[in-house]
């Protein structure tokens, strides 16, 4: 299936427009975030979604039966026949860390061909982002301990495979979700629901014929009755796997008190000589819940987190943006930006880059600045990643930009990842970029509002 | 793409272990809701797609390759190479009004296959009567007039197509997603960005131009700097095109206080005489604060909502469960419910139907009864839809679906509607299902944890 359609009508009528008016300058948007919904950073993540999309982008046959019947020109749709992207991207790689403002992707081409990818890149870098963000927050809340993704049930329906990988990329260890494994070969993990223990005349019957079947990798759910009555029957099992030579590897608790039970079913399970065996916890988990957990000294080993991972719950929309910056005319920049009534909603003019201090090991202070502007002792985070329409960046592995993901949230101060009252991080405007914006907003004043 | 591994590693797990010690009863679980994130009732959506793939669930070559090096008995994968869903589905059809506890489908077949199809039912299920509702609720607050859907850039990822499809069943006008216009024959709609105003030297260039291309479908963005000289220029444009015999349809705000300036641009847009344009707002709008601006008087033809329509923000997610009811042993119906700490996540036994009173057209009660039940001047609600694992309902239209929801919501009365503090709609259990429930609970108690 073509992609192309995967966009917002008025990108098509816009480039209608553009096209009539044979108005096409060359022009720069920027992709970035005002506002962070929980916390005060972003793991970025989605590019290699935008890259395949971006090599793959043309328009087939039956889109264009379809814009006909939606009224568009001939001569425009002729047009897209032959339409490709020719421009430039640069972008911060998949797995770094992004603050407000900061462009994450910077897209330069023809504006006909910049205005359409819009959409698609929006839609997912927004949600990857999201997610391996809210991701990257529960794990830290885990504080080692293992998160298994089962979010599946409660993902918004097709999101769930981009939603495991973020979560992935942000840290989690594996997935309840089969076809996510496949696909992108991510750990797959899983046991038992309430149905398979209450399907069997007794609880014990339905362990047993469990650990009948994965003698080697048999979790137990204790909960479906009582978690305390089901640990003790839990022993017993366990017992029985120990006379066949092997171990019982846990059970999961699923309701209740989790700190209280995990406390009371680790002694029955020690008091058995099964320390060994690990304590599973599940049941509306998230960050600030396991962080909880995590203070009171529950003894839990692996958390299993479902919802809140895959949608973002409570913040289930990250609000990035795709902006316009720069307009080339007659060979000439002209710096763009959006005013608005309200300031907060005002952009940054200009074609711009981001670079980030770090002192030993730790993140510092980004800087906004011009393109040309260069800063010594700083890395600079937007890459090169597509040049004249061509893909020319690496494609590294799933694991990789997780490793880089993981390495780069090591290397934020914890300060910034509290889950309450964060501080913001420092990101800095060049002088010449304060310079240049006031300006703009200047001619901007005088020319469209006061004019 | 097989489907069959759109689930949670679990189910397969449980399959093995209930094919390994030959326990594979008939069995009935039902889909249900516990809790409604957000007002007091569902408007139920997703069946079309479980019976999809009901339909055509079973598993490829590949599919079982990959098994394989997950470690699954040999035996097994040869079983799954001939596996079919054969059971019996009972649902309520998309499009109805549903209330908490009340079973939406019941599932019943041998327990291999009524536990595999869990996961992809409540992936369904679960999203896409969460966003129907969301919609309904949406285009309740408007009052009659229009919604546009416009998620697209912030849906979560691939679940845009669904979601769009939910807002259209309820009962949104249109959508911005060109690729759902295309796949579902929705409506679509959609002008111009702020990047097309900025591109151009100045705010009434790009007015004219799009004038120029769109003279029959014209509508103007004009808060890009300011939305009252925006206004000014619209008319400005829609003069212009009057003079060529066309008529500006309206203008867009996407900024500000939306009350206000909409009741200023309609006084200017009138006093140049266009009183025929339109104004359409939009801008992190939601049910809520439509409600707020139509008491307000706001001037708005049409809202533009984007983000908490495709995403049910606040509430990402619907709890919708799938739980077992009933087991078949030596041909007895052995009532089944998990009990566990949490009363409130107790479950209800039994084979269940769900019947509807209605009094001149108004929706008054709901009872939910066992099986083999029935009620005089009551409605069932739950229609066969599979039998054997054939599909035996009619498939109908997007537009007959939305039809259906329309008129079910027209029927509810208006307090169960409220967006604040909305009453509990009553929801009985028959006499002989709370004899059922109290009798099981006692079982239980007795064998699986006093025992």
């Amino acid at each position: 299936m073509s992609e192309a359609l995967r966009t917002d009508l008025y990108q098509l009528t816009m480039m209608q427009a553009y096209w009539k008016s044979r108005h096409n300058p060359e022009a720069t948007f920027d992709y970035f975030v005002r506002k962070i919904p929980s916390g005060s950073y972003l793991v970025t993540a989605g590019l290699s979604y935008v890259l395949d999309y971006i090599g793959n982008l043309r328009f087939e046959e039956d889109d264009i039966e379809y814009l006909r019947t939606q009224g568009f020109d001939a001569g425009f749709l002729e047009f897209l026949r032959d339409f490709r992207f020719t421009g430039d991207i640069l972008a911060m790689p998949e797995g770094n860390i992004a603050f407000p403002l900061e462009p994450i992707i910077r897209v330069t081409a023809p504006i006909i061909e910049a205005q359409l990818v819009e959409t698609f890149l929006l839609n997912r870098m927004n949600f990857s982002t999201l997610i391996t963000t809210k991701a990257s927050r529960v794990v830290y809340a885990a504080k080692g301990r293992a998160i298994a993704e089962f979010g599946l049930r409660r993902a918004q329906g097709d999101a769930h495979l981009e939603a495991t990988r973020a979560t992935y990329i942000g840290g989690c260890s594996s997935t309840s979700n089969v076809l996510a494994g496949k696909k992108f070969g991510i750990p797959v993990s899983g046991t038992m629901a309430h149905s398979f223990v209450t399907s069997f005349d007794h609880e014990i019957d339905s362990f047993r014929a469990y650990a009948a079947a994965f003698p080697k990798r048999c979790f137990l759910l204790i909960d479906t009755y009582n978690s305390i009555e089901g640990a003790k029957k839990a022993v017993i099992v366990g017992k029985e796997l120990e006379k066949k030579g092997e171990k019982l590897l846990g059970v999961r608790l699923d309701s209740g008190d989790l700190s209280e039970l995990s406390k009371q079913v680790r002694m029955i399970l020690d008091g058995a000589g099964l320390d060994y065996a690990k304590i599973v916890a599940s049941g509306d988990l998230n960050e600030w819940k396991i962080d909880e957990l995590m203070n009171k000294g529950a003894m839990i080993d692996i958390f299993g987190v479902g919802t809140e991972l895959v949608t973002g719950r409570p913040a289930p929309a990250l609000d990035g943006i795709y902006k316009l910056s720069d307009v080339v005319e007659h060979g000439r920049h002209i710096p763009k930006m959006k005013l608005s009534e309200e300031t907060v909603k005002a952009t940054l003019p200009g074609k711009k880059r981001v670079w980030r201090i770090v002192e030993n090991g730790n993140f510092v202070k980004d800087i906004i600045s011009l393109d040309e502007e260069t800063f010594e002792n700083a890395k600079p985070l937007l890459e090169q990643v597509v040049k004249n329409g061509k893909i020319i960046c690496g494609r590294p592995s799933l694991d990789e930009i997780r490793n880089r993901a993981l390495k780069n949230i090591s290397c934020l101060p914890d300060k910034y990842k509290k889950f309450e009252d964060a501080p913001s991080y420092p990101v800095e405007f060049s002088s010449r970029l304060t310079d240049l914006r006031e300006r703009i907003i200047e001619k901007i004043r005088k020319e469209e509002i006061r004019g």
